[in-house]
């Protein structure tokens, strides 16, 4: 802190944006890596967010039908036997069980005994367990639809981790959904669509891309697969989560089957959708600055800090009960149906110390209470999404009566902000030399003609580390010629370097 | 069906109580065996009850200055080693990872490789991993205190398993502390047992006997360690869950240390605590009755269920279109500041067949919809706590306006009814053969006089398969000679069997 300060962060998002991402986590105190390899524990700081996150979605959840449940953390081998495709897809690195007893050897070192028969995996995803489950509790098409959903922590072996973005055991949601009708289960994909471009968009501040994904970037036994896929600061693209429509291939395999209304045997049509932690990891890379994350409100782990700035032991009294009351008037708003959190920084520490680590953490709105404040009943309001210096003075009935809507003002900013960041970034390209020179030089999503071959993804994956994050349901429809091939194209794709 | 029925549940509770548990939670459809050994499914009835008491206890946790957190699942196998005390308690038995991925062998099976080079074990309780963070994160008193609770499911390894009171997986929160002071880990403890005892007696209409565990129950490490015993209907008790003052035990074996105020070095004082999925099991074996469980309203997976009576298909559109304007009346109510929720029973069966389905899943309250209701704006209301045939007569708007109410009614009559339950069958014993006795012909709890020798523990166990659950905070607190010796005893403790 000796030398004169830059930015919150060092290095800048330009300098080195891993390095930045890694630091803005870390002095956040959102989340840090454990003595477990591969696996993180995420602080309270974090934490708060993901409750948030998942509150939200969980009530969306639920008001289109859905139930929660739980289902076991082990999944048997055989299970694993049976969905071969499945397991090309995720399960061959995984934490294996394979003993269920722990004794001391003879230097009195604990070391595992008694085998397990079977070996169980760590759920890298309850699909198969909940497939099994379905193909017993589904019978008739009365039990259709079953629309099931889990909150759960899952298992995939990572040997490079990052923080919320690859981490060997991370937290998600799974929804299972089991149709007596194609179009029933089409639709269930499409809604569950919806409810996450939603959630990123207005929850999250993220925009997003939506469209669908090619054959090689598929879900393993997919018909289709829909993503939203979210553009970072040094453009590359973050896949914020998935909506499957299985056909009738996940339900044949684990023999999901039913008598409808004529009393036929059908099998039933399957959807499965998630979204992870790794969300956390885009709204820091979305929104954070080279001061450090910057919380969008709707999910905020805290809206509004007070410091009070206390000059004199005479003064901290009354400048503390100010605070007092002023965190009792704030504590009661409604923002969106949920109460308004707020934090009093009463450390012993400089104000200016206490400004920079609130920055840091990413709180939309400050507020520096002192001698000055106090007398006038002014407040002097910072806001995160504005320049750390660039204070506004705001009368205290005021700002109380107004705090929702300029809540709602930094969290427009922050969408209006990365749409602005999209719009500038993604491109229309039409030709291969400039495509080439996109992904060496610039940074940003291509939108491109493609013929509909898989052969150029795999090129293009081997030449410049792309892929095509999805073909979108949005935007222009026109027909054009491949950028590779010459041949007729339906549509424009998203090629895009990914996390 | 086809034969006349007694009873929702057979066998009833007094012919065989652990058939009975069993058919119970199956017929409300709560949970069910997994095909993985040891763990269970919790379906979407029982886990909704989970949800609704994880908010409940969430929020006071929060309102008593506690955040949540998430540790990693895997624990490596030398934390087990460094605290030994810790791993002569639960960990023997424990899922042990050895390898992280999955090959194809010669006959194309799948098997495990890649031997990991220290086990991981799968969390017994994360006190080791917590206590390995804390040891970083807490320099200095002003990183104390440090209120830390994680959600999480944790696993021990059990042979015999019974859905909710004993799996191999289960869901829990656990509390962890760190305090400058002895006096502030002495409170905290005390005060987390309150909220515990508040919320069985008050949320899940328990009646609960506080109090301290012997030195033979006590957890291995802790100075102290309270419990909430609960009756159940069998008259063994079930331990709702544990609060723990850990003393400087655990700090100095993780190095959980500080500097004071003055610059000395010092350890912390810690607690933990937490409550687990087997709440579930209690709930089920001290409510419910000889047709199913019965759910107290406050943590109630949906308080009252509309069946529509449908005599002929003129009348099906009128009545189910007031069935659904009833439901719109209803969850606008506001139920200790939750929704009303409300079902609809729609299906095409008989009316007495979805009653006696709605008695078995312990709905509080059942209302009925016919052409009768209909006509006269009546609606006749059925209540969980009452006989299947005694149906009251309430006006619609009356029964509006007092749904709250007589939700309370119903979870008091809960209370009282297991208080007197508990009355009755914790009895004092004053005489050896009266003891005897007791365990031998009778159910419940006896409170005796016992002079603190942990071998009369030891031969009650073996002999009467019972022990001491607690050594009450509340109630007679009168000396005495004990029992089993004669010697003095300071106050008379509670011993039973238990699960």
């Amino acid at each position: 802190m000796g030398k004169k300060r830059k930015t919150g962060i060092e290095p800048t998002r330009l300098e080195n944006f891993p390095m930045w991402y890694q630091e803005a986590i870390k002095v956040s105190d959102l989340a840090e890596h454990s003595p477990v390899r591969g696996c993180m524990v995420i602080k309270p700081w974090g934490y708060t967010l993901w409750e948030n996150m998942k509150n939200i979605l969980d009530q969306k959840f639920k008001e289109t039908g859905h139930q929660n449940a739980y289902f076991p953390l082990f999944i048997p081998l055989s299970y694993l036997q049976k969905e071969a495709k499945h397991i090309e897809g995720f399960a061959k690195e995984c934490a294996i069980v394979t003993h269920h007893r722990l004794v001391k050897d003879q230097e009195g070192n604990l070391t595992p005994a008694s085998p397990l028969e079977e070996p169980l995996i760590v759920r890298p995803t309850s699909e198969m367990m909940i497939g099994e489950m379905f193909s017993k509790w589904i019978q008739s098409y009365r039990d259709l639809p079953l629309l099931i959903n889990q909150w759960a922590n899952v298992v995939r072996w990572e040997m490079r981790t990052r923080l919320f973005l690859r981490t060997t055991e991370f937290l998600w949601q799974e929804g299972h959904t089991a149709h007596a009708t194609k179009e029933d289960a089409l639709e269930e994909t499409m809604k569950i669509l919806k409810v996450y471009v939603d959630f990123a968009q207005n929850i999250l501040a993220i925009p997003v891309i939506q469209g669908e994904k090619t054959e090689t970037e598929r879900f393993p036994g997919a018909v289709n697969t829909y993503t939203f896929e979210m553009m970072m600061q040094d453009g590359k693209a973050l896949q914020g989560g998935t909506s499957h429509f299985l056909g009738q291939n996940f339900s044949k395999a684990m023999n999901i089957a039913f008598r409808d209304q004529e009393g036929n045997h059908s099998f039933a049509w399957t959807t499965s959708w998630g979204v992870t932690t790794r969300l956390i990891g885009g709204v820091v890379m979305t929104h954070g600055d080279d001061d450090g994350i910057i919380l969008p409100p709707r999910i905020a782990s805290a809206h509004v800090v007070i410091i009070p700035f206390i000059h004199s032991i005479e003064s901290k009294k009354n400048i503390l009960s100010y605070c007092y009351r002023l965190k009792e008037k704030l504590k009661i708003l409604s923002y969106h149906g949920k109460k308004v959190e707020v934090i009093i920084d009463e450390r012993e520490l400089r104000g200016g110390e206490k400004i920079w680590f609130w920055i840091k953490k990413g709180i939309p709105i400050r507020i520096e209470v002192g001698q000055r404040e106090l007398k006038e009943k002014t407040l002097s309001v910072g806001k995160r999404t504005r320049k750390v210096k660039e204070i506004e003075w705001q009368q205290e009935e005021e700002f109380c009566q107004t705090l929702c809507h300029q809540l709602d003002e930094v969290q427009n900013h922050l969408f209006e902000k990365a749409q602005a960041f999209q719009n500038e970034h993604l491109v229309e390209i039409n030709s291969l030399s400039d495509f080439d020179d996109f992904f060496k030089t610039k940074k940003g999503f291509a939108s491109v003609h493609w013929c509909g071959d898989p052969s150029i993804e795999k090129q293009m994956s081997e030449k410049l580390n792309v892929s095509i994050r999805c073909i979108p349901l949005d935007g222009d429809q026109k027909e054009g010629s491949c950028l590779f091939t010459g041949k007729k194209s339906p549509r424009r794709v998203i090629f895009a370097k990914s996390y």
